[in-house]
């Protein structure tokens, strides 16, 4: 049983976090923050999972050396630069883990580095530096909100979750934050995510049971189908709750999982639906599929069809877009077999049936694609298998936003 | 030595066209063209590509099996209805070429039939009927123009070209038209194109030119990343030039193929540059790489990403994405060893040497990316091959067009 609470990424026990004003951008407000620290009272094991992007930015090596060991501590994290694909990238990643942990009384080694914001320009580490005891001061476990609101670059909300679970008689607890909103096509990795849970579990375990859910979940947004250089997600855990330790794939490993998943799940829909100057999230629904491996394809081509999308901003029941989209995903499917509907909570619509068109009611089509919330249904009635992908409407406001996004 | 002549698909000996209005999308305007016919007054060797889209139209699977003995005598192609995914769609392209072989006095096997425009409603078969007889009355060796304004959709420019060659002595001539705008990323086939030639060639070595030279222009497109349910490109050619038959790969088929890779290049790039919505030519010129074929496919990484095309909009010198869209292309190069420019006649800027930002003038930057034509240059330092793709800026009119295309 997953219960939803407050506290976002300081939900689990023994973690604070903080986020703050330090002017990594410049000329950037100072109300908006753009340092986050999160830290726990004890070592966390630890995993991540990062873009499979060949350009990689430098806070990922970093990352991926820190938790060589499976253990850390706390993470630092900066929104307005990406500390990518520029001189002394590695130097100021490795810089920033110093600075954290010099604040904190740790190692460099302890933290987690990421970076967000554009890429190709050397970061202002001196910022960063004058910032860092000010972000340690203010670590609490009210701080889930302030570091949430400092990793958003073009986001316009907030991605905070935490869930509450029970594990042989003792509560676990597990948040999280993420931000996304732009060059959102994840692969093995994700934006970036930070997750926080007191259970006890193995690095082992943590590893897998976060590879299996980011593939179900992160990796089944798409908002433009720009893999990002710096996508990551972490899980930290401090075992802080009392279970007894998930060292082996038993049903406490599953009850885990199904709560990492839980998080996970929201945080990509969140994401989905904050896209790049979207005005709905798009979710497409792939039923009757002959494996979830194809049902995956064939959702992913339609909701990153540049088409569907646009269509899906007109609020034009377009289905030949998803038909076509699902034809070019590269994945086998009989097209004479297809049913596609479109539902939101305005209703349901069958608008193709066994791959040929239907006359419908264009007026109820017109009010299922108007809501917030945008279902496409396709069945492809061959099969049992199916998979869910996420993603958003393709919006004047995305063009205005990257046309201009770096100056 | 090609030269560009006047004329276009007519401007080969033998070969008459025309373009009318009959009515095909209802409430469309009477000075819309929406009917076009192409005739030889001999027998053509003929050759197609085809989208690989697993949904293909009907007129394709119809068209294909006309092309199967290897000649044909003209085309028949309506804009307004794509005649894909609805009941009759068989049917109503076997009926378009019967029309036009009994207006023309020819048989039904003798045409190669497309539609193009809307996918899923069923085409309104008698204002075909209606209006071949016109068609076939309007006929002339001064039609190509009318012609390409009958296969236009959301089109804003009419696409057409001729050339001359010399071959053994004889004048060949080769004329093409060809529509495209939108749901384009041509995959072995493309949007809609017609070439005619009065070359004498044999179907196979019409064959393997075609495919040779498509794969490196068409296929080298993308507007939006869709490939159509109904890409086709065909070649006529009628042998009326009087050249030795070319029926080896010989000298003579180098000249045939060096020209209809001038004619399939113009249409490309005249494509790319009408892409929906466009404000500008966007190419990426990858040089320095280890295959043609990883060149290939990092240009249209490049060309392709949604905010590549937003920032060369926003007159952007984002670099940094073109860096990342290679990253995702999945194929192999080191970033650490990458330059990159942008030019156009404004001038040029080198941005990332060896992987690093370079402090550049951002006024000269705006200027080089407000032309009309840009170049992406690219030199991966790894090798001796290169490619070019093309594609466009992804615009607020991108969106306007296709957030309702349908009503």
């Amino acid at each position: 049983m997953i219960k939803e609470i407050s506290g976002g990424v300081c939900a689990a026990q023994g973690f604070k976090a903080s986020g703050v004003h330090c002017g990594v951008k410049a000329g950037s407000s100072p109300d908006k923050n753009d340092l986050a620290l999160i830290l726990s009272e004890k070592e966390c094991a630890a995993a991540g999972v990062y873009t499979l992007n060949r350009v990689k930015a430098a806070p990922i090596y970093v990352t991926m050396d820190h938790l060589e060991n499976g253990v850390a501590w706390g993470v630092v994290a900066n929104s307005g630069n990406a500390n990518a694909c520029c001189p002394m990238s590695h130097e100021n990643a490795e810089a920033m883990c110093g600075f954290a942990a010099k604040a904190t009384g740790r190692e460099a080694e302890d933290f987690v580095v990421c970076s967000t914001g554009v890429i190709g320009q050397t970061i202002n580490i001196q910022a960063l530096q004058t910032g860092m005891p000010k972000a340690a001061a203010a670590l609490s476990s009210d701080g889930s909100d302030a570091a949430a609101a400092a990793i958003m670059t073009t986001d316009t909300v907030k991605k905070e979750i935490a869930v509450s679970f029970e594990l042989g008689g003792k509560t676990v607890r597990m948040g999280a934050i993420a931000k996304g909103s732009g060059m959102i096509h994840p692969n093995m990795g994700t934006m970036l995510a930070f997750v926080t849970t007191d259970c006890a579990v193995t690095t082992e375990m943590l590893e897998d049971a976060l590879r299996e859910v980011s593939a179900k979940t992160f990796n089944r947004v798409t908002v433009d189908g720009d893999t990002s250089t710096n996508d990551t997600c972490v899980v930290l855990a401090n075992g802080m709750a009392g279970n007894e330790l998930i060292e082996w794939k038993d049903e406490s490993y599953e009850t885990f999982k199904a709560a990492l998943d839980y998080v996970c799940r929201h945080l990509a829909r969140a994401i989905a639906a904050d896209g790049e100057g979207a005005s709905r999230l798009v979710t497409c629904k792939m039923t009757g599929a002959r494996s979830e491996e194809s049902a995956e394809r064939l959702a992913k081509a339609v909701v990153g069809s540049a088409l569907v999308k646009a269509a899906m901003f007109g609020a034009d029941a377009n289905w030949g877009r998803v038909l076509c989209a699902m034809g070019y995903s590269k994945a086998p499917f009989r097209p004479e077999h297809v049913d596609i509907s479109f539902e939101s909570s305005a209703g349901s619509i069958l608008v193709c049936e066994q791959g040929d068109g239907l006359a419908f009611d264009e007026e109820l089509a017109k009010k299922v694609l108007t809501e917030k919330e945008v279902v496409i249904a396709v069945n492809l009635n061959e099969g049992e298998d199916e998979a869910e992908c996420w993603g958003c409407d393709l919006t004047y406001d995305y063009v205005k936003i990257n046309g201009d996004y770096r100056t």
